[in-house]
Parts: structure tokens; sequence; C-alpha cells
């Protein structure tokens, strides 16, 4: 038995988010298929370093599973991609420890949004950007993101329905920059709770209308108040970056 | 009685080409279904530049059509984006002579070709680009384009479905060049025929492969013999990029 660490990417347009769900198609189910027909029919579970959420897009989740396969490293993608869907692909697989976890052993993960400015609407980007044709205010939104750099209780800024008990998190990068088109809201942590970056995102963009000082955001963490925050910002600008481990 | 001249783009995925089809969604129905609703039920019949095919996009197809409406230019688009659906969008409006025809006066039209050459599929590109990662021959294409440049008869790079007689055509431009993970074909000509700028992209391909050597195109183009031309590229790489008029 050998352990497998592979970077995957998918266009979250066509599934119901990433973790099996009943009659839903899920990223994690095409996968699982297509591992279980490469193994007999032999049932081969797939761990993620996370779930994302319906129409949410990935550049690299990591994934990892146990195979008794003699493949090479590098022929597990072909291997792969040549019986999954279009919407989803193997960029990379590498042998790992049998004690190596996807999700257990992230040290860090980087988030990014993209928004589309353009005025009007984009019709290749309708899926892949936020179309947000409103003026804003960058300086103001590179402030407020700042006071959300660090370690903090981000509760303000977490869905209702989260059920982990700590909120506490550190955010070592957040940078807003614009890049053609687009304003790209770029954020790596070591952790981020249910919903945090789309309402991070769209509290961001409060600011960014006036909505919000920059100098509110200390006292909205602080008081741990959801109403006091944005709206969550909507899942196709989102993209799963990368995922990163030690080594 | 005023005639309006629109550019119009839209991602040919979900449509069955631009013009109307029984029982297939096309880019033309959907246009005259919006008129039609802002017409109180009046039909309103748009002319296009040209056909494009299933799974063709366009960056800047131009339509025009006649509208008792007082409506101003800078609010036709909005008007009709409001009612369009996500995969089309008017992007400029304005005022013609009741003479303008936007196939009859076209001078020229630049359509883009474009080639996605990455190690891997890209998921989010399967739609927008042909996917073609084999190694190719750059400066070998570009020595094949320059004998294509210019006014040949095409009829070794037409469709046997075209019903066109005529089949002189002058190309302008055919430009090949490299953007990022791309390369793009870019071809400017006063008119094309049936599946031209795909089997002019697929024989770019084979010369680029090795295949058909650049000086062959020349006998090629005299020979009129479809048989030695390459193969019809897929429609999901080709956009109309832009239809030029006078003035």
């Amino acid at each position: 038995m050998q352990r497998w660490k592979c970077v995957i990417s998918y266009d979250g347009t066509g599934f119901a988010g990433y973790q099996v769900q009943q009659d839903q198609r899920t990223v994690q189910e095409e996968i699982e298929k297509v591992l279980k027909a490469m193994h007999k029919g032999e049932a081969v579970r797939i761990h993620g370093s996370g779930r994302t959420d319906a129409s949410v897009h990935a550049e690299g989740q990591v994934i990892h599973f146990d195979s008794p396969l003699n493949i090479p490293p590098e022929r597990w993608p072909t291997a792969l991609n040549a019986k999954l869907p279009p919407d989803i692909v193997v960029k990379h697989a590498e042998k790992v420890e049998p004690n190596f976890h996807s999700r257990f052993d992230v040290v860090s993960k980087e988030y990014r949004y993209h928004i589309l400015r353009t005025p009007q609407r984009n019709v290749f980007q309708r899926h892949y950007a936020y179309y947000y044709p409103l003026p804003l205010d960058l300086p103001a939104m590179q402030k407020a993101a700042g006071h959300l750099v660090g370690t903090h209780d981000f509760t303000a800024f977490c869905s209702a329905r989260s059920e982990v008990e700590d909120k506490v998190r550190t955010i070592y990068e957040l940078e807003i920059v614009e890049e053609a088109d687009k304003l790209v809201l770029r954020f790596v942590g070591n952790g981020f709770l249910y919903n945090m970056v789309r309402i991070l995102t769209g509290t961001l963009l409060e600011v960014g209308r006036g909505k919000i000082k920059p100098d509110e955001l200390p006292s909205i963490l602080e008081q741990r108040d959801r109403s006091r925050s944005g709206d969550t910002a909507p899942g196709h600008g989102l993209y799963l970056w990368q995922v990163n481990y030690n080594n």
C-alpha cells in the first residue's frame, strides 16, 4: 500500500461542491468513481485538504489516498485524467509517507477571489469572476485589509453554520491587486472558517463602497458580531489556489 | 423607424450557432425574443455580419435591426442586457443610416483562434481554447502563414458544404503569436468561406507538426484540393473578434 498526494484543479460550476452529497454531483465522488474503476471495483476513499462549496473553483486543491497499484508518480495524472470528466484535472502526483494527511498536515492555504471590473458584463467570465462594476475606494480596502492580517478571532467573518469551536485563525497575507480587468484578493492563512473568505471579500467590498470604514474593522473583529460584517460574496469568484505543507 | 447597429459578444458553448434553427438554441433567436418583448409582441428581425457555428464564440459580432422605439444609443445595451441570457451581451449600440447592412457593408473581419499549450489540460479553458500540447515548429507555421496572406482562391480551405461560387478571398494579416500559455492565430481578411479559419488553423497545425511543409502551401492553394489541407480545427477555439465597416 502506498499513500499518494495529488494536486487537482476543478471548475466548480458544475458541482454541488467538493464533498460527497447524496444525489448531487461532487468532485470527491467523480474522483472516487475513477479510482474504483482503476482498482477493479474496490472502493478507494480520497481525503481533501478541506471542502469547497458549490460553484467554488480550485486551482490547487490537495487530496490523498492509498493504493496498492504500482504506477510511477508521473503516470498517475495521465491515468486519472484519461477517465476524469473535463471539469476535473489532476496536475501532479507524488508518493508520501503513510502518515501524511492532506487536511491535518496543512501549514497554510491560499485562496483568491476574482472581481470583474469591466463596464459591461463579460460572457466568458460569468462563471469565473464576480461581476462588480461599481466604483471602489481601493486604498480604503487596502487599509481595511491591513487590520485583518494577523491572529484574530474571526467569529464575525464566519457563517453561522460553522461547527468549529475555535474561531481563532491567522491571516499571513491579504493582498488586493489590480490585474487587467480584475481586482484580485489574495488570502494566505493557516486556515479559514466556513465562508470566511467570501465574508471577508463582501466586507472589503462594503469598505470599498464607503459603507464600512477601514478603522471599524478592529471593533468588528473584537465584538465577534456577524451582523456588522459584509454579505457573503458569491462562490463563483472564489478559487482555492494553493495548499502548503512542510517540505 | 431607426436602424441600429450593435456590437455583441457571446459564449458559443451553449448555442447551436448564431443563426436561427428549428428546435435549437441560437444567438439570433435569443436576441429576437428580447426585441419582440420590448416591441409589445411585434417581431423584430436582426441581421448579423455572418453566421458562426455551434461552440464558436464572438468577442465582436455585429448585428443591425430597425426599431420605432425612441431609446438613446447609450441606453440600448442596458435595456437589452437586462433581458438577455448571461451568455450574450450587447457591448455597444449606435444609430446608422437606413441603408446600412451588417453583412453587405463589411470591409474586413478579424477572427482569432486560441490554442492552449499547457502541459496538462486546463479545466477553465476547456470551452475557450483548443488544447493542443504537442510540440510545434512555430517558424515553419509562420512561414506557411506568409504564403496564405494575399488574394487567393481558397477552395482548398473551405468546407464542401459551402454554397458560395466565388472562393477568392483576400487575407490582409495572418499573425501567429505566443500569449502566455496560448498560441493565438489572428486572421484579418475581406471575408472568410465556410469553415475557412478552422481549416487554415488545422493546416497550420499540421505544418507545425512537420506533416505539411510550408512551401507546399502555394501548390495546395493552386490545386484547390481540400484533401491536401489539414483537418478542421474544433469550433470552441474560434472567436469572431471584430467586424470592420467604413467609418
